[in-house]
């Protein structure tokens, strides 16, 4: 793989993974681009000790525009985007309308592909190996700022959970505090190797679920899918190599390889359940250790799920959820992995 | 007020709450229903330490039945609903389909009104005064329950959030455990009051609000509706009493008289910010204090907020916000505050 950076119009930095070692990406952008917004604000909750962030410049961020105007294509035939190449594999740049930077965080964005009407689903595994790489870099690199607390790599897909580019891309955030759900992963975990003379946490469920196999969904010689036995939303899995390894550039490149056919299985049957031609809308989200406190605590690992319940009805987060965190799962994780199974 | 208890065909409990004395409800549900489904499932999510409702049941649930159909009018011209009167001001029951019950919690559902068509924004204030009242009964009466935790009374309103069943109705959901938002509440409580020698920190942050009036957007003698500083939700509004209550049953006769008038307000400013004739979708969430431990550590108050950020644009809660618990609001408190003064 080969790893060339360089600076967008606005001074934002544009990283290439190209699978040739052949590629040149030499190409300037020429765009007149306005100055970047100002940063977001980090506001401090304290109801619940929490960091909000106010980003008031992401209300004018593009919106669903049409495929001629996506400013993640390559720049062809005269038409300047945010890529300033003909084609590429994968890239990775700063998020023009950024929920955190400059002292605050970080915010990239990364396209998996050069192909518009692509899905993750449909890339072959050389490109998630492309991926999983561009993004063991990321967190590296990121992590390496004094100021980052956590990296969070997540793709939202579907616009029943806001994309707002149907183009197919992720997501990285570096966030420059601990984010709630991960301090309360964290406590979990502490209490777990307090009460077991310390035992870790995570490796304790995933050897427990593949024991008893029931909610398995598919699994090879480094990585089990299974659905949690608590899941919160209607077909969630949970994905994680069987080696504890802090975050994805701890992975090695036999479990980075292993990785894609598990997890493009995975998604064809997230896109099979409800035997309806739309693709199932999903959130895939990296759960990684924290960058420096709390290493061994953490344990890499993927969760995905769908807010679809059923054809024509989604899961919404409405008062228990958004006003009390509790969540009320109307199908039964057992039966959603058996459903996942067949799929 | 008149309250008046009965039993439905299935054995659940109904309640009415009637503005004439005179009132009489003794009419007998005559429906053939089916034996009441099985108590959902609490289970345990090791990860975070939270519990999760599984509840199999519900996916069979009533799902945006037609005006004709509607199971929470009144039972007019043959028709049978779930609620065996010709008529009705507030009643109370148990939900046909609960995320909670038999030990593991209660659920009910609150009519506001027998109008089908109706809102809470347009109910004369002496029915909000009546729901109140019921709502105060119906957590005092669950705060009786030795398994009871906590007791939330809310409204989701429109479609947008999920709502099932557009006739104007709250629920009640009585927990059996402390959910994870109120714990986290609690725990910046207990902080705060160990920092200043006892202080409560609502009373705190409500007095600093008050003091800086930026961002309040309606008051009177007995209660204050701000936006947060902090706020999650693009248009986000507390509404809490000048006075440290634990929960509803707290309030006196004046402060419940005095609710009415102000929220009914907040209620037409949120359906006005967008200009289109289509109302705005809400949460509107009571935050009280747990039923036994820690009362003097909560403080009364509402939670109101609309999902919608723009016109056909809503908040959706992707990565950062369901997998991180880290919120993005893309309107700033200040401008939020502003456009529901002006609205």
């Amino acid at each position: 793989m080969k790893r060339t950076v360089a600076q967008l119009a606005d001074g934002r930095d544009i990283i290439y993974f190209d699978e040739a070692d052949s590629a040149v990406r030499d190409l300037v952008d020429h765009r007149e681009l306005p100055p970047r917004p100002p940063a977001s604000q980090l506001r401090h909750d304290p109801l619940v000790d929490e960091w909000v962030a106010v980003a008031a410049h992401r209300q004018s961020r593009t919106f669903l525009p049409p495929s001629d105007e996506c400013p993640l294509c390559p720049s062809r035939g005269g038409r300047l985007t945010e890529v300033p190449a003909s084609d590429y594999d994968v890239v990775v740049f700063e998020n023009r309308f950024p929920a955190f930077s400059e002292g605050t965080g970080r915010c990239e964005v990364v396209c998996f592909t050069a192909d518009h009407d692509a899905s993750f689903a449909s890339l072959p595994p050389r490109r998630v190996r492309t991926v999983i790489d561009a993004l063991a870099d990321r967190t590296a690199e990121l992590s390496a700022d004094p100021a980052a607390a956590q990296v969070f790599c997540f793709e939202n897909r579907g616009v029943e959970i806001g994309v707002t580019l149907h183009h197919p891309h992720g997501q990285i955030f570096a966030y420059p505090f601990l984010p709630p759900r991960t301090q309360r992963m964290l406590a979990a975990a502490r209490a777990h190797a307090t009460r077991t003379g310390g035992r870790n946490l995570y490796t304790d469920v995933l050897a427990a679920e593949r024991a008893a196999g029931e909610r398995v969904v598919a699994e090879n010689p480094h990585w089990t899918a299974y659905v949690p036995a608590a899941a919160r939303w209607p077909y969630e899995v949970h994905l994680a190599p069987h080696r504890q390894v802090p975050d994805l550039p701890a992975l090695t490149s036999e479990e980075r390889d292993a990785f894609g056919p598990l997890y493009l299985d995975l998604l064809r049957r997230f896109d099979a359940l409800f035997g309806v031609p739309e693709p199932t809308p999903y959130i895939s989200a990296w759960h990684q250790a924290p960058v420096r406190e709390d290493r061994g605590l953490g344990y890499l690992h993927l969760q995905l799920y769908t807010i679809r319940r059923a054809p024509g009805k989604l899961k919404y987060l409405a008062g228990s959820e958004s006003a009390m965190g509790v969540f009320i799962n109307d199908v039964p994780p057992e039966a959603a992995a058996a459903a996942l199974r067949e799929a």
